[in-house]
């Protein structure tokens, strides 16, 4: 008789589990379970398995998931979290007809987010983004990358950054996006602001991010601009992401497959030889709907990315000027209605598809042995609901790291895990 | 001196009362207040001016907003909101490439709703019914019309329509839908159907329902058949809604002026004529541009509408096959994106152009003396933040008829006003 695997959680009783362990039906197993042993998963299977293969520590946590379905935490690859302000009132005045430009000349658009990132203090910084990863968690994101990028000098991009190391269950990773637009003190000089950001920002950041993105693009930075941060950022040991091809075609995104960028993100304006080289290279595709929905412009061309074998990631944007929305389970919606994935696609994107998005391929995405116990309770019996029923969120309650986890302030109460009182209940 | 104004609810603290009195800026008041006696609102201002104004009973309730944004509860104008089953894997179905002929042809699609719900037991409907009203509710809706539809048989039908009833806080306006489409007995004989109709259902339900609705367009019931269920309808004293110019332009828009229709819904496919005669005859104009989203196809001309002087609400259509989606947040956003309204216009459209579609005009969709004290909390400071932060529930609580309204089943705790647990909190 062999060995029973020791484990401190189990989940039982679901309807479906989607484990996203193949892209096929997303990897779903009808009534699966699974057993976790200090935060990692290390059985999965069908609950009629689950008592032969797992024995539970007396003091270990059952989790009954009571007929609902149950997939892995989503993965937000790309998001610009960290930000003082509100451009509620701009976002009236663009729907009014007026343009962007003119919004720009008075003050507004992004510059007005760089004035209001830079004067906030640490504190007020820390507690905006603590309020911002309730709201992901409670919205099924047990993964998100963090850009820095509003700062625009050495003092406010370590504070950005460090404003998105505050204590939370959802897992961060963290990008320093300096490269994002040349600031006024620069103005009419991106030469001399990508020197500072070589020379200064990027030596003494080193240790303090993940990644290196830099906004290639029309208006933003050339291809040698970028090239220049590329350069400096490998050698000082960063992985490397690009914002590319979104507004014009600048061939952004065969240098991400040049410099064996991790992803390429937003991709809108590509062209046949750049999807070709981004699949050679394994760069990943991090596709934005929410924010061409926001934007009313084109969508990346998503069926063109599959087609050509490109690992596909779907993400937020989650930002003050272009899309403000947090809630992953809206994004796989538009990128249903509005780019044409079916809706396996889509959640494998949001999930796999972000791990990859990451390098964090082999730690989170997907419910398999080996990797980390985040999962999420639906208000649903199947995966199918998710994008079927929009517009609301249909997640009941999340587990990080083989622990229930709910907003940081404390009040758990509407994130308990399985409780049945998600929009319109289970049908 | 005066004498007071007596009131046993005050709302005060607000950022902003958006009292929805005016379009202009949606009668919007920076620190208004207001204040109800038995459910009804008796004073409306700044609340400077409110301890002089009124005298709060003893026993009396102050809403304390903390410095929120309140505006009128949603008026949702057209739902199909009473249905068994679901249709999730219809959904992946047709955006993996299925035709819906196809699935209609396979048992699927409306006929496998309306066999759900003739088979399913009132009881169920009702548990049904409740859960989707605690999420309609949880989003900010708190006036609802219910549509019957899916029973096409007289016991079918009052079912439906006994099931809407169920006890509930949110206010309900019912409507009669026998005319949705020709059921399985009568196949290839609509007008045999309608004759059904006429003969036997519309007398037999008299007064179970204040509206009659009519499906008028290609595949389902032409203006012929229409006129005959509405001159009995209006004989019977039912008041008049109906399904128009949705899928082909074959005259509903129309008879609707003709026939003084309450509302016209859908209102894609029309032409400068249409919109004249609705206009000259006071015919509101529901637009659902949710099942334009869901269905991929065209939006309704919203501006020519406002342009024309027609009055135009907003709804969510929510049913299982075309816009599974009873957020009217998510709706607002659709418009303001895809239909280009303004934040204002689109608010407006969905509480005052709501009430209009109801005949309400009087009682709800706005804060003004006389009308019922239905208001809601957002996790905002403006109302420009609802549409712009988008893909989540903004709504914090609700006060339907001058009392704390929460999910029938009493797990209220999520639903308490202002609590600022909402999303991301208030920036």
């Amino acid at each position: 008789m062999s060995e029973k695997i020791a484990a401190d959680l189990v989940l039982r009783g679901t309807c479906e589990l989607v484990t996203m362990s193949r892209r096929e039906e997303c990897g779903s197993l009808t009534r699966g379970a699974l057993a976790a042993k200090e935060g990692v998963i290390v059985w999965v299977g069908h609950e009629a398995d689950l008592e032969g293969a797992v024995r539970v520590d007396d003091d270990g946590v059952v989790v009954d998931a009571d007929g609902a379905c149950v997939m892995p935490g989503f993965v937000d690859a790309h998001t610009h979290m960290v930000f003082a302000g509100d451009r509620a009132d701009e976002y009236a005045a663009r729907l009014g007809g007026v343009a962007y430009s003119e919004i720009l000349a008075g003050g507004g658009g992004i510059n007005a987010t760089v004035r209001a990132t830079r004067e906030a203090p640490l504190e007020e910084l820390e507690r905006l983004t603590r309020a911002r990863l309730d709201s992901f968690l409670a919205h099924g994101t047990t993964t998100v990358e963090c850009k820095s990028g509003y700062g625009q000098s050495l003092a406010a991009e370590r504070k950005q950054l460090a404003a998105a190391r505050v204590d939370h269950p959802v897992r961060r990773v963290h990008t320093l996006l300096a490269a994002h637009l040349t600031p006024p003190e620069f103005a009419g000089r991106p030469d001399d602001y990508i020197a500072y950001v070589c020379d200064e920002m990027l030596p003494a950041l080193q240790g303090e991010a993940e990644f290196v993105d830099v906004f290639c693009d029309e208006g933003a930075f050339n291809v040698a601009q970028t090239r220049r941060v590329f350069d400096v950022a490998k050698t000082l040991g960063f992985r490397l992401k690009v914002h590319a091809e979104e507004l014009a075609h600048t061939g952004g995104a065969r240098l991400a497959a040049e410099y064996g960028c991790v992803s390429a993100d937003h991709l809108i304006r590509v062209d046949g030889d750049d999807l070709a080289a981004l699949r050679a290279a394994g760069v990943v595709a991090v596709l934005l709907p929410g924010t061409s929905y926001t934007l009313h412009t084109d969508y990346a061309p998503a069926r063109a990315f599959l087609d050509a074998g490109v690992t596909v990631a779907l993400a937020t944007d989650f930002n003050p000027g272009t899309c403000y929305c947090e809630n992953l389970q809206a994004i796989v919606s538009v990128a249903c209605q509005e780019d044409r994935l079916t809706p396996d696609e889509a959640l494998y994107a949001a999930t796999m598809g972000g791990a990859a998005a990451l390098g964090l391929q082999d730690e989170v995405g997907s419910l398999e042995a080996g990797k980390a116990c985040d999962f999420i309770v639906l208000a649903a019996r199947s995966r199918h609901e998710l994008p079927y029923h929009w517009g609301v969120n249909l997640v009941e309650g999340a587990i990080v790291g083989g622990r229930h986890a709910g907003p940081a302030d404390g009040s758990a109460a509407e994130h308990t895990v399985a409780d049945g009182t998600g929009p319109a209940g289970r049908s």
